[in-house]
């Protein structure tokens, strides 16, 4: 079926996220028609252009043939109508060609690019990751010369980092990078999993590579980051002849066959420094915060799409009796197990929504408020969020994938229903831009331990003020009380996973993720629920009922998990493999 | 990478369901050493034989063309090495050339066949429902022409009982069934997703088919059961000229691409009544009990071939540096994140495996206990556990298939890795045989009320009992705690479903059977834990850690599962469908 852009879904989670305290702070003139219109824009430009091309991505992909990689049918013109609506630099630098709006807004947009067309919304996403590393680190040829293209769209940027034995660890990186003699560097080695890493979609794409001078130190601490392009760049920013790497083939994958991920060859490719020598991963994990929330939103934005072909189905397909609904045979949405199961879906949806787009506003606040301290607040908290946004966002992605699947009984499992696209497609999100574990290890390892905790304890002081706020409040009563049960189970196992540190901490990292993601989930449809409370028409009034829901199926289970991740690692650490072994 | 037979896990889990108690009692000479050998040679079968073939069936799949289904390249030769093994006739009555093993040692050789090679198990697997049919419900034609040939293999058989507007609900079924006035029947009608409805592996194929007389009564009390054999079958037992029947497709599928899946043609085809005329339905209902366990089973399975997968690569893929090992890279398996994931996987297989050889050793108690009460009470808790053993156990299929794709990183999404393939073939486990909401719909409406509740609470009783053996074990006391907590909620969300009759009862149906399944899994791990306490070798003394590790992660969780379960429906019922729609 096609996609509808969920506005006022997407208006709701941005307005409790608190963007329209940014309207007037950004350096566009950001104010809310602005935002309404460009929202409908762009959900307008997704159902029309994007959506169409999601099957046929599927089911032809691209494709690698002579040492060159064609984009899916479709796809080449669809980008170029793309940048030519201006979609590719919505949150730019103005300086460099950028429209300046806010981060947010620029989420909300790639959501529905994501929903409509996920494989297609990759190649833009990991060029927001060039520009952020060029806009903060670039020399200033690169910014003159390179940055503006990268903004329209004009060329692609791709980011380098994987190879075969250095996944999760970036440390054990070997491409080299030897210096030209003339101020250049040449590279060499090989990268897999790059996204895009070639296609026929823009003239010219420019590859942020890691790599390693010959007399780097070892480990992280030398590492480099460098800017190859495809074709050469001349003192006039035109493309040129060809440099030497090249795509050794694309991947056969479960899904996302639309986004071609490509085994990427250096060999002395001709290259620019990038930042700081010795100081690439630094320079990575700049972009990588926002590449690893962008990859949350793929998460709401596969669910998004699999909840309303689910939806849809279970209007048109008839089944039996059903007690909500005089007709025989009667529509599935009829029947209490699949309504329940799509209201989970939907509230699941929404507060992972609510939590990508707060976090994407932090991050525009961590550039926009007034006061530094409110900077460094806004900063703080949003790496905090951070791994929880990926984690648990993309978690859901397939979870609700799945259950959209089931709802369609067995014509979910045949692949011209469509269903099982999203299902396929869902499972990459968990695992790329670090896998969900390293994202469970990261909040455990570096987030809820900063500033001696007081980073999470005003977090979830914020949640005891809605709390406080819902009390008097009939309708949410219920959610008030689970929220408190929540948000207290969260506070002892943070005080927990603070105080045990290594593998008692490492081995409940996964655990404790879901549980604040379950909690702040709540917090968020809680204040979805509080923001439509009082008007009468049917959306708002579900709002109320998302959150009573969710806290029946999701929060009521928070004390169990806080109780089970505090047990300890003994077990884990006394296991052999053999004793697993069949 | 290659299967490997579970024979230690299927005997331990054999033994807890009480199959021992069987020996001598069933029909064939079954002793001790008779049960090793057969687990023994399955292993040996099916990891040589089916394992093999697993990659090639998904890859290539099975082919339509002229009418006609070609099997996977492998799967005919390796249908005749099965049955000229004699793996498809282990339960079947020896009047008929069966071996009158017992149904739970079949079920422990039919997960070694799913779990090396899904796609081609369902062939045998629906030939057992076909033989089901005919041994109880056949005439003595049918049962001397037919039965043999379906036990030994020769010949094939299929379920037809879904139509493209009669899935779940088998009431409006409208293929036609017209007396041909010579004591047959000519069937006329379109039924779709019949599992390996066509193929050119046996000489054979005996299609069971519900239908309905011209005459007959609406809904399910007009429904009947025939038996529609691809070619006639002569007064000698010999296939003659060709049925008027077709496979008009296959269908193009998410996963098990090695099972053919078709749409059949019947245009007038000859048939023969099978049992009471409009009685197919309940006739059917006997089968599909067997099938939902084995679906069940399959659900296991596919877990334990993923989980095998996932461990390997946990111990050959190195990865930074690890607390659990002093090695550089370090294996996967020496980091707790990825070890816990492991350690859950296994105890989900094996709590689902619990559940599903109990069912199966129930199913024998109920034809071969020594009295009737014990008959009785063996079919009542067979038919209680059915719908928890297909539904929980299935889901566990996709819950396990998905983390074993997550562990392998990248790696896992791309095809060639294999793990990709376990997450496409066990989503369709929870949809065929009873969609898992239609399990939990049954388990409520029909099930956890036999009685009085009566059955459910003797269930209860005996979890009970375990938990008061555990409290004097050091080792187990934690378990016992958080099974006892995890039981009484189970007691409560019972009496409160049988209390809440519609649609409350309705809405809870799905995380109830979830509560339920936690609650039996957790004490069929601390049985094995018991089961094993005291030996001293890795293998037994993971059982408890595996029941403890289980206790924390999952049990710990029925309190708050039961809490949400009891919120009642209004919610769900105010919702309307524009409420949720984008």
């Amino acid at each position: 079926m096609s996609f509808r852009a969920p506005i006022r879904d997407l208006a709701l989670a941005l307005k409790i996220a608190g963007h329209p305290a940014l309207i007037g702070q950004s350096f566009s003139e950001l104010d809310e028609d602005t935002v309404a219109a460009v929202l409908q824009a762009a959900g307008a430009f997704t159902q029309e252009e994007l959506a169409p091309l999601n099957r046929v991505g599927d089911q032809v992909g691209a494709k690698y043939a002579n040492g060159k990689v064609t984009a899916a049918p479709g796809f080449a013109d669809a980008y170029r109508a793309f940048v030519a609506g201006g979609w590719n630099s919505l949150s730019a630098d103005p300086e460099y060609g950028g429209q300046g709006l806010t981060k947010a807004m620029e989420l909300a947009v790639f959501e529905m690019v994501h929903a409509s067309n996920m494989a297609f919304g990759l190649c833009p996403m990991l060029t927001q990751g060039a520009i952020e590393a060029l806009h903060l680190h670039g020399t200033e040829r690169q910014k003159q010369l390179v940055l503006p293209r990268l903004v329209s769209g004009e060329w692609t940027g791709t980011m380098n980092l994987t190879e075969p034995q250095a996944g999760s660890d970036l440390a054990a990186i070997t491409t080299r990078a030897e210096p030209d003699g003339q101020g250049g560097y040449r590279l060499t080695g090989q990268k897999i999993f790059i996204t895009w890493g070639d296609h026929d979609a823009a003239e010219n794409i420019c590859h942020l590579v890691l790599a390693r001078l010959p007399d780097a130190p070892p480990g992280v601490k030398g590492i480099s980051l460098f800017l190859a392009p495809k074709y050469l760049i001349d003192d006039a920013g035109q493309p040129g002849a060809a440099n030497d790497l090249r795509p050794a083939s694309i991947e056969h994958k479960l899904g996302i066959h639309g986004s071609p991920t490509c085994v990427m060859l250096f060999e002395g490719a001709r290259a620019e420094l990038v930042g700081e020598l010795n100081n690439g991963l630094a320079h990575m994990f700049v972009m990588m915060n926002a590449a690893r929330l962008q990859v949350g939103v793929q998460g709401v934005a596969i669910a998004e799409r699999a909840f309303q072909q689910a939806l849809a189905f279970s209007q048109e397909r008839r089944q039996g009796r059903a007690v909500w609904s005089a007709e025989y045979p009667a529509p599935l949405f009829g029947h209490p197990d699949v309504r329940r199961s799509l209201m989970l879906m939907k509230a699941k949806i929404e507060a992972a929504r609510g939590i990508c787009m707060t976090t994407g506003v932090l991050a525009d606040r961590a550039r926009l408020a007034p006061s530094e301290a409110e900077r460094n607040a806004a900063r703080a908290r949003q790496e905090l969020l951070t791994p929880i946004a990926k984690a648990w966002s993309t978690d859901i992605g397939v979870e609700v994938a799945s259950l959209g699947v089931q709802i369609h009984g067995g014509m979910g499992f045949i692949e011209e229903t469509g269903a099982a696209q999203y299902y396929r497609d869902a499972r990459i999100a968990p695992i790329y831009e670090g896998a969900n574990g390293i994202q469970a290890i990261d909040l455990i390892g570096r987030k809820v331990g900063m500033e001696n905790g007081a980073v999470m304890d005003a977090l979830c002081a914020d949640v005891h003020a809605t709390i406080e706020e819902l009390r008097g409040d009939a309708e949410l009563k219920s959610v008030a009380e689970r929220l408190e049960a929540g948000v207290r189970a969260l506070e002892r196992a943070t005080d927990w996973v603070i105080e045990n540190k290594g593998p008692n901490a490492l081995a409940a990292a996964t655990p404790y993720l879901e549980l604040a993601g379950d909690v702040i989930g709540g917090w968020m449809l809680a204040r979805q629920a509080q923001a439509t409370a009082g008007a009468a028409d049917d959306w708002s009034r579900s709002k109320a009922a998302l959150a009573r829901l969710y806290a029946g199926q999701v929060l009521a289970g928070a004390p169990g998990l806080a109780d089970g991740l505090m047990d300890g690692a003994a077990d884990l650490e006394a296991v052999t493999f053999e004793a697993l072994e069949a």
